[in-house]
């Protein structure tokens, strides 16, 4: 009888391959298939991160995630396409571990929020054995190229993509005392817009591409274009900094 | 003329040593000196988790909370004790900055979310050069050890302390698709209840000492006391969960 693998969901960090774990790094490094999700065409952002990790022998598994730029995200036909993609992947990972084989499954930031990762888990370690490797995430990247302390003391934290419509934006964003946006890209206009009726604009800082190469942050109101990459987010601090902060210009 | 030191913010992610980053080991194992935050007579968690890492001559520099058991949070005395507090800290680490020394601060989870780092870095930065290194936080840590995927695609998180009143946490809580608690504590029963009264407390977990040797993850439901220790949280995933994993049952 052959022992069954373990899936592992490991978190790569927001983009420096350096912001791996220690853990991240030893369970890439000794493991026999690694599965990723990327674009048809590319190569993968995860993959890309934890590349140099790579043991001699390890046999990658790209999964490619299905052409769906003529599909709305509300219509069946999508829903669908995505549901089986998500399934055969399941699959394709799931045959190794019956055959004994160990995969790690590499997930930008952390594998349990907003990641394809969870889409595999819920599929697959209700009968196979796993570990979920928890990884820097791409807020926790872009605070810190942004060298911005986000959330003090009794700070209320809001993480929210920017693709929801202006109104549920604004009246989620009213109550926040720190906010995190994410989703940009086509919502950015948007999502500023609310973000300066609300007064928020001020205290809020723009980072794109946060700890990759070419990342860097921005006072919001300083960003005049309409539009951001997808690896870009807003910043808002919270309100409490200003408490235990007040003595700042003679402490030093 | 003496070149200054760099600060550096170093996230030592949420206990298990493993779960630093490879940045952060490398800083800490070439830091000439290394502080932490830590209770008077303890040595401090930051310190406990990042030890194994440092190098043979680093100088230790603790930097011990001052006594406040008998001061409520709202006192005017509390206030200045944890802002001179700060002010002190700061003025050491300072010291060893001018005189051309790197100074690694060791810090649970991520620097820049809830941490008392950022007291220092409000005080430092505007002065030396800073590097923040982004960690693990402990909600990841904490939904990794439970196995729980926390945020699925268009899903709002909310962050918030149990601290609040009673009426705070239900109003803000009202409107969240994930939520993480944490500060439970003495506040534990009063979380609950509010959870249990939106509807929110069936698909709740309770972890406590994640990543932490002992730790460990039930339903919330399944917790029958009315306490929690400092580093606990409950997690509430979000709803979108259903959309994409309907098939889970045939998937595999």
């Amino acid at each position: 009888m052959t022992a069954v693998g373990t899936l592992y969901g490991v978190g790569v960090g927001p983009g420096d391959p350096e912001l791996l774990t220690v853990k991240a790094a030893r369970l890439i490094g000794a493991s026999p298939i690694i599965a990723y999700f990327a674009k048809r065409g590319g190569k993968g952002t995860a993959r890309k991160i934890a590349q140099s990790y790579f043991g001699p022998s390890a046999v990658e598994l790209p999964l490619y995630y299905p052409v769906t730029v003529e599909l709305s995200a509300n219509e069946p036909e999508y829903h669908e396409l995505i549901v089986s993609f998500y399934d055969e992947a399941a699959q394709s990972v799931a045959h190794h571990l019956s055959q004994g084989r160990d995969v790690v499954v590499l997930c930008e930031g952390d594998p349990l929020f907003y990641g394809s990762y969870m889409y595999l888990h819920d599929r697959i370690a209700p009968r196979f054995p796993s570990v979920v490797v928890p990884g820097v995430t791409g807020m926790a990247g872009c605070a810190a190229i942004a060298g911005l302390p986000m959330t003090y003391g009794n700070d209320v934290m809001l993480v929210v993509p920017g693709t929801l419509s202006e109104a549920e934006l604004e009246q989620r964003l009213a109550n926040a005392d720190a906010a995190v946006i994410m989703k940009l890209g086509r919502n950015f206009a948007k999502v500023r817009h609310v973000l300066q009726r609300l007064g928020l604009a001020e205290r809020a800082t723009y980072v794109e591409r946060g700890t990759m190469q070419d990342g860097r942050a921005t006072p919001l109101l300083q960003k005049t274009e309409d539009t951001a990459p997808y690896f870009s987010l807003i910043l808002v601090p919270g309100r409490e900094r200003r408490v235990m902060a007040q003595t700042t210009a003679e402490a030093v």
